[in-house]
């Protein structure tokens, strides 16, 4: 029995788990970023889960930490994405493949030309996770001495996403007759010279790959900033965004979606899906138990480094083994702060258990039996938080083994998830419509 | 028994053929180069041969020519190289991938990451051919008006080589520890960072990919003028040379394998591979009535322009049935001019046939019986004109599976082609050492 409502569930790979404690944990696979063998596994696994997608993060730089935490984080090193997820193509059939691409350090033509190559190998599975990327580090690589500022950072960015969809439109979908017998390999009338001269860009077109399979790849955002809401509302079809409770999400739902009306957009277009840490046990206790054994292996500086931007207050002096002390007032972030300390109170952590908390992951987590996360996430659907969730697992392959294994089942069971793809595409999986051409709208 | 000498063979795709009446040949898949089960089925086939490499061109725009013939070209079209690529390694084993990159139109951060992650994911099997880019569209494509100068390219191509094998390098190959016990997943003693600041480039580093399985993924150049002959003797592994006559080859041998004892580089450390146009009969007679029915699909138009070129003379007024008829003497290439001309001498062709020749492909090609084009190579290598060849195919499957299915074999019983793969890396299939790092020699 299908619910009204379907979650649509990506699994964000970063490139494997975000949890910076993950690789040590019990039976989890070191190397699990850097060796194809298991990446494919995984992904074929989440195909046999019937996820919507894989979903890849980027980083243009080593993470920017001191380095006596990053040498102890297996996130320092991951395959360029739009390399791996190709690999991925081969070796699945259904699942869609998200990359995460920059606009501040990508050239549109380039960007277009693979993600259009991408949608191609893999049959209509592609989407493009559309960043201006945060990491200041990622600059010096490419030869600026200085972060580009955020605003001028989403200027580029939307005429950088105005140039690769114009440039997916340079041919019309029935451009390529392969006229054998008459010599006709294409229709030039069916084909559209770009020529675009913008503020940041000149690119004349047009692209030398034929329209994608799904018309465009699926266009993912991220930003929370007001300038990433607005970006998303006028071009994103999935927001994966990082609302930490249920009235956060809730709130963003609502400010998202009220903003396609007015730019003659359906709520339908928008699929918005929180991130979500997930934690399997067999009984709450043993997920419980998993979540605090893996907290317990994050590097415990790193963690009192997160717990002091938190606090607005240097942590390192407190007693790891004691509670967390009463705190003078500070400029930080009320917010910050007040969930830490809620935080603590709640879960009765004590301040080396706070810390590792915040330094493995701090977001929204589910940590539980599946009964119990199926729970959380048919809540946040019906309540009108999401449309599902970008999964986090705990660690791999083990995390992502439960969540396939055992929380997959249940939501099936309760009709809020596929047990079948209906669709061949990353656009059918998630109900979204093909764009038209712009170019040729007939 | 294999021989002294055996020969190296690369398969190049440009993406499928390079020949521009291929795709309308009997039999001829006419959308090849956008279908990957196609594309896949050639990668494994090819590997079933043996070959050392699939080889794939790369192209950043249209090709520049008028739109009546372009319109007829299946060559206007290709999936991205290092999209396509990824893919093919995921549904093969052995044999290598080398793709075409341009130094002119990318970031060196961008291109040493992804073929570092290519040749991780292919367990050790990348090569990067590296070109300046010769198509002065491709300019427009990326913010510049003007095509960059020869020179210019040139020099930003040899600092661009700096840069990227000084960034695989960023990590010594013990670098990655994976201590789940003691949480360390790297060592930054067997770090460095780069901190390039040239005339081109500043990249500061490192590399957040691991260092490539083959230290470098395999080196490729096809310069011939005297800048690019240097660049290669200094930099390349394999160079894909293009010279018609074996008396061509001996010189271009000659002269660039006589460059590098004075860069300190042993003959064996560079392998030139003459691309090579193969057109397999099971008589003589059927290979020449093959390639005369390939040639006979090439859009006349395009063929009269490309003899026209040659001649340095307005051929269009010519009658197209009759011989080549006395031409007053120019100002084009004497070389051109005197090939064509001997050309048609020499096979009795008439206009129509001579300017379909050069419009299809005119470069060195080998068209008879398994036997006779296991003597030419066999002349060729045995005499110093090449380390192997490049192979284009008349059309795919057929003149692929033909190759495959005779002419390899019959190399094969001459002892001068491998039976099975003795290693698993391109470097291992050519024979070529595996770099040192350059900061971390030990």
């Amino acid at each position: 029995m299908a619910a009204s409502r379907q979650l649509h569930l990506g699994a964000f790979m970063r490139p494997t788990t975000i949890h910076t404690g993950a690789w040590r944990y019990p039976g989890a696979f070191p190397d699990a970023n850097f060796n194809f063998a298991h990446l494919k596994r995984f992904a074929q696994t989440l195909e046999q889960g019937c996820f919507d997608a894989f979903f890849m993060a980027d980083h243009l730089a080593l993470l920017n930490m001191p380095m006596e935490a990053l040498k102890r984080s297996h996130t320092v090193t991951s395959f360029d994405p739009l390399t791996l997820l190709p690999a991925l193509a081969a070796v699945t059939e259904r699942i869609g493949l998200i990359a995460t691409a920059s606009t501040t350090f990508n050239e549109p033509y380039h960007v277009a030309r693979k993600f259009a190559s991408l949608d191609h190998l893999s049959g209509g599975r592609a989407g493009w996770n559309v960043v201006t990327t945060s990491n200041p580090d990622a600059a010096l690589n490419f030869g600026l001495e200085e972060h580009v500022e955020h605003g001028e950072r989403y200027r580029r960015g939307r005429e950088f996403f105005d140039v690769v969809t114009g440039l997916w439109d340079s041919w019309a979908d029935d451009a390529f007759l392969r006229d054998q017998e008459q010599g006709l390999f294409f229709d030039p009338d069916r084909l559209h010279v770009l020529d675009h001269r913008g503020e940041h860009f000149r690119v004349r077109g047009p692209l030398n790959v034929a329209r994608p399979i799904q018309g465009w790849p699926v266009i993912v955002q991220a930003g929370a900033s007001e300038a990433g809401r607005q970006l998303a509302a006028e071009t994103a079809e999935v927001i994966f965004a990082a609302t930490p409770t249920l009235a956060d999400g809730q709130r963003f739902y609502r400010d998202v979606k009220g903003r396609l009306a007015a730019l003659g957009r359906a709520p339908e277009q928008l699929k918005i899906l929180p991130g979500a840490f997930v934690v399997v046990g067999g009984t709450p206790e043993e997920a419980r138990a998993k979540r605090a054994r893996l907290d317990s292996l994050v590097y415990y500086e790193s963690g009192i480094a997160a717990l002091s931007i938190a606090l607005g207050h240097d942590a390192s002096r407190f007693d790891p083994d004691g509670s967390l002390p009463e705190i003078p007032p500070s400029n930080a972030s009320h917010s910050g702060r007040e969930r830490a300390i809620a935080l603590a109170q709640r879960e009765g952590l004590t301040v080396r258990q706070l810390a590792q908390r915040l330094g493995g992951y701090a977001g929204l987590a589910m940590v539980g039996t599946a009964a119990s996360i199926a729970d959380q996430m048919e809540e946040w659907l019906l309540s009108e938080a999401c449309d599902g969730f970008n999964v986090m697992f705990s660690h791999v392959p083990g995390g992502l083994d439960d969540f396939v294994g055992q929380v997959v089942p249940e939501l099936q069971r309760r009709g809020l998830f596929r047990r079948a793809y209906e669709g061949r595409t990353l656009r059918d999986h998630l109900g979204l419509p093909r764009p038209a051409n712009r170019f040729f709208p007939d």
